[in-house]
């Protein structure tokens, strides 16, 4: 009960900091907004002091993720009032958007998933040797391409070809620079195919990985103990337990 | 026979339905294809009153998936009918076009796929949770980068920024908004990292979850086990048991 | 060695055909390539008469994949000799630009790759039923953003909307045409995530029947066989062969 | 202790490289980078040095990838000073570029990955058999989209086109060159949906290779065989033989 609500008001939050950055909206009802978003803070003032006091070990909470969440979906609108008067609107607006951190939130709701965390954790190292590659690769083609193209053909400086390669190497393509030399395309195919074909990599590792995660999950859900120790009975060709020796018979 | 037709009855009846939307076409054939258009919609309502009169239960049919999209294909011609006179132009387009929907009555046609559609919904909660990940990242970074990059640039309101960013993330990069700040574009290349590499979530979900189902298949296709020894037979063409030396007999 | 003459000669004569479409080349060096293309042409024509010498079964080696792409090499320059002096520029062209299928010549030269080819074709069904799919679903959510957007955004028509919807669920996002307004940028951006999460789907497919191929093929090349009956044995914890019931002696 | 201040160095190197080329930071820093640049020539050429005297065979090292790498990485800015009074303005600044290289030397600080590398030289032919194919596809899909649209749309040549083809392959879709005649668009389309479906291929290939690679090393280090009977002993934690019983002693 109290989660459902819950729910509905950090979705009913998070529109309400959407739309008021729609400046169509935010001249209509900018005060039903203003409203909305007190009564939206106070209701997670209250269920940040009540999460103190339920907890046994509030210092815990405090500094745990969810706790900084908490106090983060909070903090923002009291501090804008200290702002308000005085002239950091930057700063202000900066601070009324950290409320759409609130998001992080409906974590909380998501069940654990601990197989698909387990084997992208388990890939983890993997992975970020494959995007450290990846960053090299992108340096040492954007400089070619810069010394291709140069800065007639929009590639005006060196990270602005790297953009343009991580642009290409990830299959995005926006188009707001594009290579117009026959040499600059013929690299770009060249990036392109790269790019197309090590996409290959992460999910190869993502699947092999996650694929035995899922095999050694099921051989326990099918699993056998023993009747003398009780020691789970992983290989469905036993005859004997691997703990205690003792003889399996047919079930 | 009948199927035949009716597929040949559904596939011109798209065509007409998309030709009519073509205003060079329409200009030109507007009454033939008004006419063609009476003549499917007089065959559809015949093979709803076939299929009503032919089941056992018609209530059961009328509510079902088909029975649905059957009634769909029929309807809204009739109901043009009411609204050509009159001035409700833009329901009337509406209905004309939802005469598309018959397109799902070629679902019909296509074999189960059983395997297929057994290991996409095996990886339904996990996809699900992926998405709903993939959506707060997509809230969160469209957030920074409405701030970084803010209306001046294109990115008019939260939800466009975050429009811009499922782009981005997914890959597809229409390039109608891209950053122009240098911090601008170092967010969108580390979006497109990410988005490049979490590619290999969903794909790794429906390789390992399939290949379990494939296998699994193939085992109880395959699976028979020796009357002497009870040992499973894998091979389809074992004549001896391979662990006691019982000869099989055919099945 | 007349593999290696054969494998210049074709990329050679594919390479003139490219370059003989930039006007400037043709402009520069036209009687160049023009002998080229005679020398070339002349060539192909040798060799396909020697085909036909040499295989003992000319009228099967005629209609054969091979034959017909051996056969389309050559006539085209011929043919043009006739169209030349005449006013048909447009068939002279297109004929002209047959020769670049030249270039499936090169398809002898690459080993068959057998596991490879039957992991496709094991998927093939799945995939035309996936294909088959994803077209129902550009249909539907291309008429409804034609409705949506309409003519005044770009969406000229049912197809144009179509083609639209496929580029964005590839997820290749040309920009020639992007939604304009809120609703059409909403429905986009479920297109594009829908397009993300199904590119799983072959890739789960072919993953697992290749997978499964290239375990059978590695099985096969462990196997031992029988000394009785030289059947292959595939399963390495057999004691009894499969086939004549010999008991197998450890190796 | 001498890694860290290397990675450190190697990393500021390559930041100063990338900044020179914005003209905003070169106009301002630009003494501040010359000097920067020599400090850091001057530190890689006292690394070289001490890697020739500390190792047994130099000549080995100078030849070796590495070798190379760190001899780039010094050279350039030494010739610069001679072409820096003389005229040759781009060999300068390709010179200046090509320190960029250096990222190269990070490649030391990366684990050697070896399952990772395994899987891909594992499968190093099919990717490139499947690379070779779909260049054939690329060149007859875009011949026939020279043909279709030509020139008149921006397909100006047929290395262009297949250019374009390559970019729709690909789903990078730049959108420099789209389609705009009806015929066009839906070969496109076809283009694309084959590009969205072949992705499979290399990571159909590469996902099964690297769990294979994968499961062998996982046997390898976990497998033991029963002195008694001599079935293998897959489970770390087994104490008894599965098959006979046998208890099995501390290795």
């Amino acid at each position: 009960m109290f989660d459902i609500i819950l729910l509905i008001v950090i979705l009913y939050s998070i529109i309400i900091v959407m739309l008021e950055s729609v400046p169509r909206f935010d001249n209509k009802f900018h005060n039903f907004f203003n409203i909305s978003e007190w009564v939206v803070t106070i209701l997670f003032t209250i269920e940040y002091i009540l999460r103190l006091v339920c907890i046994k070990k509030p210092s815990k909470y405090i500094f745990s993720f969810f706790g900084i969440i908490d106090l983060l979906s909070t903090i923002p609108k009291y501090l804008t009032f200290f702002f308000l008067q005085s002239q950091y609107l930057t700063a202000f607006r900066a601070l009324r958007l950290l409320r759409v951190f609130r998001i992080l939130k409906l974590v909380r709701f998501v069940g654990e998933s601990h197989n698909l965390a387990r084997s992208i954790i388990a890939s983890k190292t993997k992975i970020f040797v494959f995007i450290f590659f990846m960053l090299i690769i992108s340096v040492l083609l954007g400089t070619i391409m810069y010394l291709v193209e140069g800065p007639t053909h929009g590639f005006n400086s060196i990270p602005h070809s790297i953009y343009w390669t991580i642009v290409t190497l990830t299959t995005v393509g926006y188009g707001d620079i594009s290579p117009e030399t026959p040499l600059g395309q013929f690299i770009a195919t060249f990036i392109m195919i790269i790019g197309y074909g090590i996409i290959a990599v992460p999910t190869g590792i993502v699947s092999a990985e996650y694929a035995t995660t899922l095999k050694s999950t099921k051989h326990q859900d099918k699993g056998r103990s023993c009747p003398n120790c009780s020691a789970e009975i992983y290989r469905l060709d036993a005859e004997y337990c691997r703990k205690c020796g003792h003889k399996l018979t047919e079930e």
